[in-house]
């Protein structure tokens, strides 16, 4: 394997460096995982100085000397070490690199996480805005540092090569332990999910009360298992202020509005029609005919549910495409890079995020927020819960349950919150 | 494979027989089934006879010769046709022997389905009592017939062999595709569940009003979501007549009672206790000091729950043992076969059964009941559900969905029509 | 609900409409399923007149009068039996209205299904080219028809409206009950798999004898479950004529052939490596770097693989973009719709597929096939196999199952094959 | 809650307790779990002395100061973290209390783990034998102890209570990483197998070579998959020593051996049976009436299949009982407490345990396993999977894969190794 890996360059010649970590790394386990992840990855190490805080609110210090057989496996250890918040001692700036074409990073590129991030330029350190997994870092004259997807680089763009002068400030348990840390531990069906629940509202009203943004990422189920409803209500209530899904989703809430059907069932009744199929198709063909899902409300077309409160309610909506997509509705974006760049741009200010019942879109969103985000993630099925917890923040809770009831009981707990205050 | 099969005696030697299919054998697809088994089964068949009923609500008749290769193969098919229906039409009595050994049928013994059934004894037609499916049938000298389990079988018991004068009566779907047609048709995690959970409530209600009887099966995963609660509301209100479960769901309850955990999770706020595991087991301790559950809530060590409840409000309680127990409680049937002929008389008067977040007990109680009792199966897991669902019964619901909010709806809905009764 | 619904213009003024229905009809389910469908849509039926094959090889034939309550529910109706095969009786042409707009169908529109169609036009019957289900159908002056997708509609196409001179000829089961029409009657992770594998090597090996062209569709598993190289195996043997795939497949598989990793994890040895992450970035970095995938081949950058084979064995690889995709690769199609016209271009000679791991993509690509083309769906997963299930044709079989071992012993049993030939 | 806990005796008046940890406490995450479960159970720490091994084979020892409000928090936190390695500084025997009843403990038994445990007895450490979880230890006169399960306590026995004089020495992780702790770490079904099955058949070889002794325990899918050919060359090739199952693994094999069906699926050919139900029940049948299935073997009724070859292998087979048994056989052990004691005592010399397809059983089984017994767990449904990992046990390992293949694979592995060897 290694012959295939191109030699990074790097300053540094003894197949040595010193790297220090700060905070509660004992309990935090934080360290643990840096001595793991040095011996893993091939090298050793030697504890040169360690203070541990004698009581769990005192934080620790350790000073580590890593040594690897190879300047190649030595750089791939500081990356991993760098990425859970281990800072190489030498203080020196980052390193910067001109991309030499459009649409593509200079090998060596830093490659980002979710986490908080710092650069050294000029002798100082200076957040990176913009925070987003799996991009590189850009650099502009003055020290201004943001992530870059590759695909918006830029030819002559200062991008950050190696480890040196980045530095990585993972987000920390909190002392507390609050239901969101309790909650983040594990995917099980057989937690008590009430108490799940209430904090989930208790969030919504927080970020209504105060300056949060709340997001909403939902799939097609949302309307067949009958909880569109549920979902207008938190829409007229205040609670949502983007919601990002695709053509299934605003095709079968629109269906539902004109023919009282989702994928073929009445939903009042919960009698099958079979010509449901056909209504799916028809209901697209009429927004396409009125030119969109706004006109289709503004013409009178379009009289009830998600997308309908949506635009009365000046919930911005982004439909993104798929491949699977029938039609699709005129206000899908069918580009997929658009679609990222646009749901990149709306979720700048958000806070909180419910993704219910869709992998697709779950985990496109996980991949642009940052770490502090808190994230809600809700589905029936284990699989698309256990992906989304991949992403491995405190801050992100795993729910495997049905949408309609917990749909059902998130409106009735706001209802209850509300009366309270 | 055939030359490992003993032949089976019969009276027939042309390797033909004419069978007769009654009903509304066309729209219930019970003709197009009989067919296709024929064919299936290596024979072939000429219809002699045939009347359609021109509108749905008439009945059908179709006469149907069948002819296979060989003796056995004929028997076999119909073992299959008889099952779904048909008839041999040649009028003879069933034909009995005495089992030689306690414990097992004679060869050749009659199988039976969990459709109702008739025998002909003495030139009349006799219903059969206690009908499960996988028994024998048991005839007494007056044409008194019942199934009898093979373990249950005494040595001269008269045993029904072969097909000839038996006849199944199949349920046939109900004209008006009422809910629980609707539902059973599939396991599907997207269908509107508001209303099923409003027909299951409607159905509880009937059964507490009127003479039907309403058997529980949990599992203990009622406990650890937080259901409890639930479950003990039910009980007081009336709705359950009978709980079936097993050593789990009792102990977690009580631990849920005497600690306030249950598998080590403080129910009221989510914080998980570690040392929960061994309240589990000190909850069984301290249950087998007091000298079993009733004893503990005379004695008022257990003061609340669902097994308090139960014992309250004489709710009759099955503890079905298993190899996977700790303790167990004083009340548990340790032996398999004890339970089962237990769990047979409990269920007699059964008329709706709610198997809940339980596969080993929902399964072994599926196999008991008659197809004519009504059985809602709830489970997140798909895959106990399409286990149950292999009953095969229009009486059979699946539901996929969280067991918590699926309580907690039943009990609102239920409250809702006491309210407006 | 009704009053929502728009008027569909019909010639018929008596809410009365007389169909016929040919072929296995009683056996095959297919007129059961018709009376099913008119009852369960509000009408009612007279059989007018039956004759039923005597035996399982003749075919039978019914007429059939519905009556609706209203022009609407009557049209409703008759939309779902021609779906299985009902013709409408009075001979008459079919009705076409020209479009009015680009990317829209004329209101009332004939929405396909994905079985062989005909239409008739100058009083004779003509076959539907290009079969895909949820299309409309696009009529030229002389009577040649062809589906055409909503979003390809041009301004002045004339588009079949109504079920007038339309039928269509369901897929029969075959006689024989072969291995496709078994394997495909249900979804199950407990049936005998060997067989099944079996089969899928025998159509593989007649497809690559005779004239039939095989699709392989891919997800990401296939990389990091370490079967990477019995796809190549099978490519290299010339098996697969066509790779659809996503962004995924692709740069996993090309960071296996890079790094020598696939997520993170080195696939020979097993063991994790955190950097992996990384290497997934910098493996994209360095194809878009390279001008794209055959680039890298060309220029010897890649040297194994799956694209690497795809690239030297002449497969046409298309992999389709989505919101979740990293870079992504030069080769992805980033537009949506672009991807569908692309797919349905590739799809034409098809005639076997292979749907490996996927929900995304087999989905997408199960709507574009015609229900003859046969196709496997293998995902550990049963929710996927069930969704691809509901394209409810015989010719489609659901394989829960793992992907390693499946593709290991395909190979196995292609080798086994041809050697014996 | 805290009402409701009775005060358990302890000799400390403080609420304060000092205790110790050595070994891989950093990076084998035991320190940071013990600080952990302390703050999370109430209480505060003081590290009042820790050494820090410099690289990773140096030991660790750290001494904590443990301040809990009130007595009953403090035991309940000493009761955690002496579950992970903590042991009680002051150094005094273990307190013994004598049972007053036969069938449960005294109240503040000491509840074991499946680690290695030793207890202070006349001032010194001694072992306990036959370790098994959630069980209380009961010491003999001579310092002699050994785990004892609540239902087979004796009145007057010595039975452990509290945590003073008890530690536990939990399995650390390996040095080199092996195979099963990389394994180990999570469940996932995107793994490469691969890898793992060769693992898994050279734990096979290495115990059929040495001293080792391997325990299947297996579900009927064994059967059903098609899979009984290959467990039947793995039990004539020597490498299974003991198997657990239950009447449903048994009979379905002994049904494929006498009619050629399992489940109504003819294995050979894949075509479906119906009678195959019936099938089932008259396979128990003869078994029942030939007196067992060992006598079945010798009078040559059974000829072929898994339980014919445990028959003529010697390999000790042990069926235990369900309440969803039909019959049941005449060998199965229908008392649950009959079953675990058998079981119990012939897990003795298991070194190595590969459960596939049965979660009653491998959960039961993974009850009465100490820590340190190899344990593969084999299911395609994930849910079986997590529940056997909360085992906890670094030699636990959770495999999300298809029976009939992964037991073909594990054949033709051992084929491999052995012609290597």
């Amino acid at each position: 394997m290694n012959r295939k890996v191109s030699p990074v360059e790097s300053a540094n010649s003894h197949h040595i460096e010193e790297i220090e970590v700060r905070g509660h790394i004992i309990d935090s386990l934080i360290l643990p995982k840096i001595l793991d992840l040095i011996t893993a990855g091939g090298g050793s190490f030697r504890i040169k100085n360690i203070s541990i805080g004698q009581a769990r609110k005192d934080p620790s210090y350790a000073l580590v000397e890593v040594e690897a057989p190879s300047e190649e496996l030595l750089h791939d250890i500081l990356a991993q070490v760098n990425d859970h918040g281990a800072v190489i001692t030498q203080s020196r700036d980052c390193a910067l690199v001109a991309a030499d074409m459009d649409g593509a990073f200079p090998e060596g590129f830093y490659s980002t996480t979710n986490q908080r991030t710092e650069i050294r330029a000029g002798g100082h350190w200076h957040p990176v805005e913009d925070q987003e997994m799996d991009c590189g870092i850009l650099v502009a004259g003055d020290g201004l540092a943001r992530c870059v997807a590759m695909t918006d680089v830029r030819r002559g763009d200062p991008i950050v090569v190696g480890h040196v002068g980045v530095r990585v400030l993972p987000e920390e348990r909190a002392q507390e332990r609050p239901m969101f840390e309790f909650m983040a531990s594990s995917v099980s069906t057989e937690k008590p999910k009430g108490i799940v629940i209430r904090e989930i509202a208790r969030e919504l009203l927080r970020a209504r009360r105060g300056s949060g943004r709340t997001l909403l990422v939902g799939g097609p189920a949302i309307i067949h298992t009958g909880s569109g409803e549920h979902l207008c209500q938190l829409i007229r209530a205040g609670y949502i202020n983007r919601l990002f899904a695709g053509n299934a989703l605003a095709t079968h809430d629109i269906e539902q509005a004109l023919f009282g059907t989702s994928l073929g069932v009445r939903l009042d009744q919960g009698v099958s029609i079979e010509a449901g199929h056909e209504h799916h198709l028809r209901a697209i063909n009429r927004i396409r005919r009125a030119g969109g899902i706004k006109r289709a409300v503004e013409t009178g077309l379009l009289t009830s549910g998600v997308m309908y409160e949506c635009v009365r309610h000046n919930v911005d909506f982004l439909l993104a495409g798929s491949i699977r997509d029938d039609g699709p509705l005129p206000e899908v974006i069918t580009d997929t890079l658009d679609a990222q760049r646009q749901m990149r741009a709306a979720i700048r200010d958000v806070t909180f995020c419910l993704m219910i019942a869709t992998t697709l879109h779950s985990v496109a969103v996980g991949n642009l927020l940052p770490a502090w985000v808190k994230v809600v993630c809700v589905d029936i099925n284990p699989s698309t819960v256990i992906k989304l917890n991949d992403r491995g923040s405190f801050q992100t809770v795993g729910l495997v349950t049905d949408v309609e009831p917990f749909l059902r009981s998130l409106v009735g707990e706001l209802k209850q919150l509300e009366t309270q205050a």
